[in-house]
């Protein structure tokens, strides 16, 4: 009768949350446990996602690159990999399918077996916008759009699954019919669907290739039309599987306050929350009045002193709120590496150079430090028990030579 | 499959959409048509509502006034009824039940019968809303709020039909779950409960006490949140009989781009449009910074000569706009007179002291005269008819001392 909590979960700066505890038995390699023995417990991959854009790695696993390029590329991957444990890869249909028929399956697929091989899990994004659709889709009529959007989906979630089984379903749903830039096939079909059943055609279209994968319905608009919607998908029946929150902040941090407040705002639904784009800049803020961040052209933007100090510092704050809710799954930052980046923004935590700035050490700590359980010697009992306490996420236990792999979880 | 148009009516300035003819057939008193008769047709309604807030009618209604106060009043109810034909009147909660089981029926329906009586068409205001609800909810339990709140609203809606058969059944439900001023109970209900079961309580517990109410949702916030609330409305089956739409222009004139860019919006979903709180000031623009129109308390706000001007040409802008856009079925002004005008704003088209401002004057010229169809004399044909042109609404024809009453609707 009453749907939805008062209140939902809660931040905790204490962490517990993102803690457990577990009990392994050590087998020897007859299966029988054994009894005090010395066991090496090693924390190697956290639960919650610290994840990126990885689009800057597609020339480096398709073998584009060349000499210092290659190494360029390869030094700063070697830095992503350091502190990231998931990524975003690009779909965006009018590149992915420029012309009709024509895909980046081939490009994506090497790119995505590249990251996975690294231990990185990968969300695909987004399968319906309206932005960077596909240019011909302006040719057809809206039962027609409707087709192609269906078919599009399915072949790239199914295309991809086991590899991709995360996607950005559909993002930005709350000005989708009134976007009016241009005009574009993504916006007509979801001014005549209306938004439920646009969404609802993506979420049926992606479970119905992948029914394993995790959907999420992705927004920048965070305000109350954002939750509205909610309301309306949840009550129109429509399985969302997370709720994805854009915090593009070219014209400055949020601060925790209001970080909190929306994360509260969303939680009551009882849905997982992605922080899926999340921005700082290392330069000067983008002006206020602009209210399209694609509407700011400038010919450099560049990263100053005082600014990566700004960043590390407001980077450490942003990530310390998410981790601290309970709601709160992963984030991902957009983008890792200045070259390339979105709006030519300093948003990077890499130098163009493939130099790390102040915010990726501050990363780097939080996340192979703070919220990284030490490497422990731990003594079995005579049932061959050891119990383990840290922070959430794949553990290994080495015991004469062998590794069992286990993890720590609610 | 596609509920919705890619685009709903849109303006036409020439108003053909506000113009009707008819035949109408002039009987003598024996019930035969009178043949080449002189006939006298007189426009003596609207059928657009021209509307405003009413509730200083109150005091004058009840008989609570006497003397020059009484005198003032009613010259003011003169000029308000020279160009207004429908009224909105208070039912919010924490006054008409300030304690529980005492409620202000007795006032209210001498209030309703005094402009009925006056040719008035009345609506009530509102029946669930998270401001100026009842103190005592506060003591209660969710559920008990929801009893109370069904309970209430089948009272007053049943209470009052036949006199009252228009409500805004909900107000400001995009913010409500949201709001934080203070603790309140409908706040409290709608978190629970969600905006689309909140929605469809007031409706349904309306319906149920006068099935030929015109029910309308009713907000403040005219943003993407509203109209994608509206699409879980549809979808979720809640019949909404009108949309409406406050137009509070205490910081300034929209203008008409904006204006139809709202009307456009909201148009496409086939709904009527009610234009439920306009106001525009006479005096100095309240500051942009201001996001509560509430927080701005001030001393004195002077209605001044530049002011009253602008505001004349404002309200003839608006109202013509409202009028060009066959979707708008009324515009209620929000309020006429400066006594007690919302949060002291020279809000009024009448000074505090009865005269007119040049607004009053502007409306009447639209009213009573420019959409206004002159009184004409017409001579039925052979076979008693006469065929009528004009402005939409109740027209009398005057023959040999007998009128009849017919309306030029589509």
């Amino acid at each position: 009768m009453y749907p939805f909590p008062q209140d939902g979960p809660v931040a905790d700066p204490g962490l517990r949350h993102r803690r457990a505890h577990t009990e392994v038995v050590i087998r020897d390699a007859a299966g029988d446990p054994m009894a005090s023995a010395e066991v090496t417990v090693r924390h190697v991959g956290h639960e919650f996602g610290f994840g990126a854009s990885a689009f800057e790695f597609i020339p480096l696993a398709t073998g584009a690159l060349e000499g210092d390029d290659r190494e360029l590329y390869e030094r700063v991957s070697d830095l992503w990999l350091e502190v990231f444990n998931a990524g975003t890869l690009p779909f965006y249909w009018g590149q992915f399918e420029a012309e009709r028929g024509r895909t980046a399956t081939e490009a994506l697929t090497a790119t995505a077996r590249w990251l996975r091989d690294r231990g990185v899990t990968l969300k695909g994004h987004p399968l319906v916008w309206h932005t960077l659709t596909a240019p011909w889709l302006d040719e057809l009529t809206v039962p027609e759009v409707e087709a192609a959007q269906r078919e599009r989906i399915r072949r790239e979630v199914a295309e991809f699954a086991g590899l991709i089984d995360t996607w950005d379903a559909i993002n930005e749903v709350v000005i989708m019919p009134h976007f009016d830039k241009y005009p574009n096939g993504i916006t007509r079909l979801s001014r005549e669907l209306g938004r439920i059943e646009t969404v609802r055609l993506a979420f049926d279209e992606a479970r119905s290739a992948n029914p394993n994968a995790t959907l999420l319905i992705n927004d920048f608009d965070l305000g109350f039309g954002y939750d509205a919607l909610l309301e309306g998908l949840l009550a129109a029946g429509v399985e969302i599987d997370a709720v994805g929150l854009q915090t593009h902040m070219h014209q400055g941090y949020r601060g925790e306050e209001e970080t909190l407040e929306i994360i509260d705002r969303f939680a009551r639904y009882g849905l997982p929350i992605h922080f899926t784009e999340t921005t700082l800049v290392s330069g000067h803020l983008m002006p206020e009045h602009i209210v399209d961040l694609n509407d700011y052209v400038v010919d450099s933007w560049p990263s100053t002193p005082d600014g990566e100090e700004r960043q590390a510092d407001e980077l450490t704050r942003h990530v310390r709120t998410l981790f601290s809710h309970p709601s709160v799954k992963s984030f991902t930052y957009w983008n890792a590496w200045d070259r390339d980046s979105w709006l030519g923004a300093p948003s990077g935590i890499i130098h163009a150079d493939g130099t790390p700035k102040p915010a990726f050490e501050a990363l780097r700590r939080l996340v192979t430090e703070e919220w990284h359980t030490p490497e422990q010697t731990l003594r079995t009992d005579d049932q061959g028990r050891i119990r383990v306490e840290g922070w959430r996420g794949r553990y290994e236990a080495t015991a004469a030579g062998r590794t069992t792999q286990f993890t720590l979880a609610p």
